[in-house]
């Protein structure tokens, strides 16, 4: 089917950075679409240290049970990822295919297989032929080469409307280092599912267990708190590797989380997840407004984002956010039905900097003229506060549209 | 918005039978609508035992705050319900409004306010003019006759596309006793949400204590047991009255939950129950298709219940059931993420009769026009076993289509 790009595709891109240390080639292995790139390959020539966070589904893909055996060593020589299949509820022959890729991954690059990275989006429970890496995968470790992010980005789309990428820097130890990322949203082909894989490179010499901290702490606020249609899919990945090759221009080796020298390379690489997932929502599926969801005064941060994840997933919001409605009541349904502390009558709520309810009922100087114009912008804020405590979140998602049940239900699999 | 009917509407409605002791009436308040009744009157000349189940909201109406309060006292004179305006979040106006209506229908009808139950449906955060009541509550105390149910269940609709009853009949003691139950689904006009509510009548003599137990397991597996969109109400109550008038034609008095002589009527009033909650979910907004989802093989029921919600819940399953889609990998997604005890590689799935995956991949005898001629049923079976244990559950939910989205998005407040 003919996708209708997002609004909030970008007009053009900029020539991402080099990342010392990163070669990046992708190729079109046939293993589903025709005519475009489904194959990506990121050589370490020097290796990387690496981190990673994955679906909590019980029914993880191939790929993601891999990564997550291998994750321990710390050390990354390769990643290989393919669009178009996700290898994913796919018995013993799921394992089988993993376990081949990287043997066939580790030849060419000239690391061990469990140094090889690997992930998967597509159909789910369609078996995945892996001889198909084997004859391109040579080719693309031979021509891989640095900064070539954004083919990167478009290689592992699905039926995101743009590609995904974003980039920093930040100084460590006064040596500056780079930080590129690349996601994908989510997709939809004909038996297939939302997916969100993001792949984080940079030049710093953060040791594994650092930089696993960073991706953990770093994912919480970005990609987890960000929501398209509440489902989970079977291989959400993400991939942060550390080649540390700023070492040579003087950058110091950070190996305790607690170093004060990572402060800002903390910060940067926080703000490039928190950027990657922002695009995955602005792209979500059907999407033509992108909302920020803010509950304060609630008695954690935990609770404040559970009565926010509430709000964002609730299709009765989405809907009137998606129709331009100041339909404030349905903000009061979604806060009552999250099972978290809340007192209707202390609750307030805002459509941008319109105060639509407060103390438990409609504004007096309520002004549907006032809030109908914040609905009609293509970014939203809505604010809720509880009045309980001091605990504040924020998360993100898009409206509900018919572009939604046209690209998840029209259609013969 | 002119609603397409639902194909699960009936093509007549037989006459529902009396019930002892109960007589309704309706009228037009002119509450919201125009052209159509919108105000329900039932009253029970002799008191009637009383029992109710509420909406878990934190942001309960105000009707369902009086409910709950009086239900204490077991005993009720009379029923009065709106469509049209929620009467939720309206803060101490809607508790005024609430404290109005039952002094106004308790002088109508000779009893006490307390004695006076309450519901509303429609608009959140718009007060409610309680004054348009004291126009019509004598009138309707005066002109209300028994069997009326047909009547009463069109002036509860909102966006309903069919009334929605259900009779039944049970010997209790060798005595025939009579249950008729009412319902209104997902309804939505303006800025409105999806409310349900509905109210069971009976002339057995089942004691207050007696009949808020056999409510309360009944919702348990009906009306909890649905879902349209995930999204719970300000408003949902349920309400059963029980006039004993059938204790005249030597049906004996139940006061223990335990008699034995409740057996039938136990079995029959939650037939009713279920029978109301189907109904509500073929009549759920937008909704084309019915589907039942079972899951077994889990750790406990409850943990049954709530995969099966989890899959109910999902918008990828509900899209890809309009699409007629076999698309099980999204089954396979809702097992994975609803954080219960599950083993992928123990995986079943059936479409109605038709097994699409065994043992953690696609069945090896697996036929695509086999499980796509199951979703061109209009009534679908999912069944998914987990292999783990002996507990069981069945929920019920429709298909997510672009009515949904035009109901609920398609307009302006």
């Amino acid at each position: 089917m003919e996708l209708t790009p997002s609004p909030f595709a970008p007009a053009s891109y900029a020539e991402p950075p080099q990342v010392a240390g990163v070669r990046l080639a992708t190729a079109a292995a046939g293993i589903k679409y025709k005519g475009r790139t489904d194959v990506l390959a990121v050589v370490f020539d020097g290796g990387a240290e690496v981190a990673g966070v994955f679906t909590k589904s019980k029914c993880a893909s191939a790929p993601v049970d891999w990564c997550k055996a291998n994750l321990a060593g710390g050390r990354a020589g390769a990643l290989l990822v393919n669009s178009g299949n996700a290898n994913a509820f796919t018995g013993k022959r799921g394992a089988e295919a993993v376990k081949l890729s990287a043997d066939q991954m580790a030849a060419a690059a000239g690391c061990k297989p469990q140094e090889v990275y690997l992930a998967s989006t597509g159909v789910i429970g369609e078996p995945l032929d892996a001889s198909k890496f084997g004859a391109v995968v040579d080719g693309l470790v031979r021509d891989a080469v640095p900064g070539r992010f954004l083919d990167a980005a478009k290689a592992i789309m699905t039926t995101d409307t743009f590609p995904k990428l974003a980039t920093a820097t930040a100084k460590i130890g006064g040596v500056e280092t780079t930080i590129v990322g690349i996601a994908k949203g989510s997709g939809m082909i004909a038996p297939d599912m939302a997916t969100m894989l993001s792949f984080v490179f940079t030049d710093a010499p953060v040791a594994a267990p650092v930089l696993q901290k960073l991706l953990s702490r770093g994912v919480k606020d970005s990609f987890n708190a960000v929501t398209v249609d509440g489902d989970t899919s079977t291989s959400d990945t993400v991939l942060a590797f550390a080649t540390g090759a700023a070492a040579k221009r003087g950058a110091p080796e950070i190996t305790e989380p607690g170093d004060r020298r990572l402060a800002a390379f903390r910060k940067a690489f926080g703000g490039l997840l928190l950027d990657l997932a922002h695009q995955v929502v602005k792209d979500g599926e059907g999407a033509r407004k992108f909302v920020a969801i803010t509950v304060e005064g609630a008695t954690s941060k935990a609770s404040a984002r559970r009565i926010g994840m509430a709000i964002a997933n609730s299709p009765l919001v989405k809907t009137a956010i998606a129709g331009e409605d100041a339909n404030w009541g349905r903000i009061v349904m979604a806060v009552g039905k999250a099972g978290e502390p809340a007192d209707r009558d202390r609750l307030a709520i805002w459509f941008g900097d319109v105060r639509v309810a407060v103390e438990g009922e409609r504004d007096p100087d309520y002004s549907e003229a006032a809030a109908s114009a914040v609905m009609k912008e293509p970014e939203i804020a809505i604010r809720v506060d509880l009045g309980l405590g001091t605990g504040r979140d924020t998360v993100w998602t898009c409206d509900l549209t018919k572009g939604y049940i046209a690209i998840n239900g029209d259609y013969r699999s």
